[in-house]
């Protein structure tokens, strides 16, 4: 509820249109849908700008479904982290329901709703390696659910600097990089390098040994030597893909 | 054994009612049971004012099933933390036992005995999460069966903060609060910030990447910067219930 | 702000008392003072009970003697990781201020106010080694300042386990433990399993080599094999002196 | 050298206005200055479009006096993590150069250069405690010197949630937000729950015991539920000034 | 080859007993047999006084059938960390064998040999819970394999410390204790606080969340403030039992 | 591109061979194959001397086979850490492939070509145990198939020193040496101390409780106290055959 | 009070030789001599066989002094990690106390005592290097003073593993080896795999970089592949005399 | 002592030249001087090809000078990690000793010998920042005092690529590249990319925040997606000189 609404409650108190326990009640009734198992927040989309994305992982598939026919009444709903039992129940719900196998991720568009946020420029997503993609493909699904026109370069690691160089020119016109690596993630350092945008980093869990599950590229991008590059967390393709939207606006 | 039992056992040898081999075997015979792969602790109850609560993780259902039968003669009994087999095991034996298939507990009541803590004032516990819900209601459980009025609030993660701040006096009125989160486990920090009422902050394994398995929420509680709160193990939502429960008397 | 606040206003409104440009302004003057490094809360000792405790590592002598100032001119102010020079420019100011060596801390009571709270029964804290003391005294003067009954019992580490069941007395008097420990941390568990009262436990940095400054101690605490025992973060006297408090009243 | 340069120079060589050895040269001779110790990059600020910051740690003050003069020459200068020795000596070599002892930085200006980039909206700089300062302001400085309108809003710390909501407004004006918090690093999350705007958070070493010198609000703020959160290294206030001024472009 | 030998073969050299390449032979051909993808060391049980002890774990079913049988023919042979399958094949090869469910172990006893060592005194092997039992009967059955006369104390976590404190005479009697501990490995800490014997202690990865699969007790035993405790690696029953067993002679 | 062709292009556009645009193009044609989700280096043969090797691992059958057949059409094709899936879908499309089970790798060899590097000093591949196989074996078949002879010594380990003693010779000839160890990574420390040549040693992720999946070996190799010992990543078998090859030139 | 002494006070109550409340009295009347901030405990050389041990880390002068003064009246001292300031104090006190200057040490021997163990085989105490020597003479003297004969074997490191085999019979001689090791931490397994007696490591915080102050030789000593290794803390070379002595009884 | 040295004891022994005792005696008798805390290795020169080199840190001034000039009797000294006290004193006995301040090195050259390696071709070494020369400076004096002709390229981390790409010829030309970074140690990864020439990693513990004193920047380098890299312990510069070494023979 923000200054403006509070001014409006106020006004009508003063005003006698509202009481003061219709006023305590308003400003404390907020638009979510209590699930039991969760709060369902369709205040969000009206507070942030997009849909609450509904993070899938650790939820039975009965949660999501409810939680996403919950959200699907009022907004756009992109769902992350499926099972392919949670995506397939989903669907079934929602057969237009836009499934992407690698991503692991469901968009349901509401059939009313033009996406709030429509950006013009780029969001350009790259990979180091063939592994790296599943992540890689979360944010870009993410990028472009919110809205954003999403370009994809994927297996340009540094092991071949010459894959990389060659699409300096799609890397150039981009507005923001989003730039996924597992290993040694270097390529982030590597490409803030070369550009004047800016780079969000996603290390992924891809590697072995003393990667440690994606510990090793979080620190390789935590301490870019070139400025310019933020990270989020481990295999956090959404976040990279919301965050860049935010840029994007 | 304590100072004034002891009193009793030497005044009984003073008066000649007991002699000293007697007075010796007193004086070590305490109430347990030996099953050879466990000591049961009859003692504890008396000790410490609550049956034993049988870890069930690490134990075989033939064991688990053994210890609790052995306790139950004497006491209510609670196990937690039991695979699907195991309840079952439990519930073949004990039709009567109460069976909480999220918080993977049993407890079995004891029919002569009422539960020897009886509170009179609330404990909250809150999850973060929808994913939280099953370290959240292994504390709501441990701490129902050892005898406190319990409320349970999910889902109101700092998010979407008026989720929470919805609930302002349902946390007003409790006497403990049980707060369980995983990811970043900003939840009690902030919670803490709003009451005066002591805090038991539960880190949960929910998560991935550098949550590293609920190291991350726990740091953040050891952290909290709002006093007032403090830390059990990660998932140890027995624990929190317990010590809730010590408050709570 | 609270609802019965809230409703005060609110009603105001509604009898013109206030107009809606004054009540926005109370609704959002809130009573702490800016120095521009420091918003001194002075709204917390309503909110929680307590004043806001200064905590003295990591900001200048200066900023220190502006921030307790600000507060005792409403509130007792307790400071704490105090170097020698802060608590001694504490101390030109405010000559009365108790100071405490050990425990690094100085108290600024104010003339015309009590203790909010006063508790009638009895925080024990306890340390292992006679090198935990400094941790333990930021813990017992903290639960002095917050109006609490206070014994020390020091050097009672289970390596010479006689010494503290000699005190088994003392022990079970106290309604909250505090139990401090570094190196292996051992203490909380093995004083937890004899009595039935809550035991906060705070690790401490001393020790040397694979305790690493307080993590072994920590994790042994985290992993209390005796239900009953909570964690506060590594030397962190204040936080347990606080929570015990919260405990106590 | 870009694709233009590139198709310019080939161009001059096809019309023979370059020899082969001319464009050979053309397309090596990169403008960076040999100090030895140091490959001075004149490039940067045509690459990048600022000039390259000069990080004091680790180099000796005759090194970061060479190198700045070098910088100097072409372009406005940042120099950070500055010994008071060697902001001292900087400023012996340019008067007019404008140091900020908290944030340990010194700012040479280019009497003939406007800042490159000037940016309309404000970036804001939050930080949860008066410990937190000196990399709030170092975030501050960087932003300001690369061109941009910046606020502070320090020591808003959620143990007192109200001094945040109390600058709400300014909150919500600003176009990027930095948030500096150490200790459990909740700030971020907080903060980014309330608004539309890009979170970029930096964990700060302050703190003791288990917040590791910055790591645990690090893996807060990476693991932070509320999207819109990206994370720099700890302590890097330089890193998220830079990387807010590209998004504020 | 030890100095006697040596001297041996040197006196044959000179008594033209041996020629020179015989010498070289004789001293470079140690009693091994090299099956290729193991090189079995029969000589060990001449030098280190028992037989090698062959460890399952990372080994394919026929390779630990191969290397047993090599022993076999020359020693009695222990075979550690048996999956079911491996001990079976085992057991088919030498019906005779002892197999050890618990602790995953077989002994093939060599029909010619008594055991080298035959120790009088006793070691006692105790568990703190019911799931460290399969660690402790790994370090009992090599104990025993070895030579030794074992009892056995299961279940005497310092959560019941009556529990521990009832066996002081068995305690008292032994030797060498083994005392094997997940969680918080409090107990040989406190066991080696009653006792003047030597305390081999053994962390196990029994535990959840904090206890890191081990880590957690192992550092609770490293750090143990009290002397006479040592530590071998996390489930490392075998090495204790070795250990005890060099003790013990 | 070399300064070589670099030189070879401008020649052409001064001489009017080549357009200005043409120019453009084949500065910018790398020949490598762009398979979508894979960009295949035919470049690296000419680059670094050796085919791209294929990381099986994290890929899917199909696309570790559709970028070996592309690879095979212009070198030889080393695939490792395959699935036996994998392993056996390659060989149905060169059933002449070499299929190294232990090592879980394929080699394809291209009919017209010899292998480019043909070097005649040995490389040595030395394991300390025999669950270590698997990981030397991907370092031999890597140095076999870069051109190298490889000699093995398997199950070598210090506990039995004579074993490895006993192959002195053969050490001593080797021009290069791998050393690869689990557990606590002895092997290579006590193998540099005996030659005089360069030894990459490799820790493995065999071991159990504090080996930490191969940080143990990892640590002891790093900290080597006899020099002329280098490490790459654990398990990383590859790595080790692939630069004892460059060494071996 | 062991089962004896019990009896005997139980035995004098039967007999009215004491009163209910002496017997009482005398149970709890330990002979522990209380300073305050220390509980010394004179009891110890009765249960143990030995003094309590001065840790001097972490106590300030004045408390070391009052501690061994108290201890002194009864029994030899040993004082451990004492400061030059410390050392220095004790022997203004204590003039005839023997200082050892490399283990920081001092002892003070009983006028009217001899050690009451008097062990007649010999413990070896070896050090890989020359920076480990510290901790080696803190065992060694630890283990003198207890009662040992001690010899010393410094820098005999495996890098010139001829340095250690040329000792070869004086290792073979003892009954008890200590080994103390940093960096690599492999001198106790190549130590073990040569002898048939026990080994107690040591690791120290020798080393810099990835040996993370004694972490590294840590891991190798607990994972060591020859059994007959146990582990103490780092740097703790007293509990490796003190282990040492127990089995050197 | 090798396999003809010892064939030809023996047949002294066989002619009766040597008595059984005097061979005992030569066999054993190695060629170390013992001074007591150390045992100055002369046999290594002979045995590995180098002189023993005097690793400074840990030891005392005056150690280091006793053993330095044990070593210069007979071989070339090369002395590293010195204090400038240490320094200093070398140089007081050996005013002719080649001393460089950056790299804390000391190298005496024996009158009567030259090198036994004199390498003909170049190893390169780079360093990513001015603040990693002292550790790139211990690689090349340690590669140049072991007799090869050494060459710098210093500050050509990825942040300005064109740096580093500038000096293709000279990193073209090199037989073995050493590659020093801190932070995020990106450079051997690029480096490697672009070469077909060994790659000696060597990260630092330049850095601050997550890079961990250099655990960062060797994770990336234990990662490193590109084959060729190997890696020594942080700030091991001399480790990677002495390996470069071997290599270049």
């Amino acid at each position: 509820m923000d200054r403006n609404q509070l001014r409006t409650v106020l006004t009508q108190v003063e005003q006698k249109e509202l009481s003061v326990e219709q006023a305590l009640a308003r400003m404390e009734n907020l638009p979510y849908e209590d699930l039991g198992f969760a709060k369902v927040d369709h205040h969000r989309a009206l507070r942030r700008g997009f849909p609450e994305v509904v993070f899938g992982q650790g939820k039975t598939t009965e949660q999501i479904v409810d939680i996403v026919s919950s959200l699907a009444r009022q907004s756009h709903v992109l769902a992350t982290r499926l099972s392919a039992e949670a995506a397939a129940a989903i669907r079934e719900v929602f057969p237009h329901a836009q499934f992407n196998k690698l991503a692991r991720t469901v968009f349901v568009e509401h059939a009313d709703l033009a996406t709030k946020v429509k950006a013009t420029r780029e969001i350009l997503v790259c990979s180091a390696g063939t592994a790296d993609i599943p992540v890689a493909e979360e944010a870009a699904v993410t990028a472009e659910a919110l809205g954003n026109p999403v370009q994809r370069l994927y297996d340009v690691g540094v092991a071949g600097l010459h894959r990389l160089l060659d699409h300096r020119e799609g890397i150039d016109k981009a507005n923001v990089l989003i730039v996924v690596a597992g290993m040694d993630g270097v390529l982030p350092t590597v490409v803030s390098g070369l550009v004047n945008t800016p780079v969000v980093a996603v290390p992924t869990s891809v590697g072995y040994g003393a990667s440690f599950a994606g510990v090793a590229p979080l620190l390789t991008m935590l301490n870019a030597c070139s400025p310019g590059v933020v990270c989020v967390n481990i295999d956090n393709g959404f976040g990279a893909g919301y965050f860049a939207t935010l840029i994007n606006k």
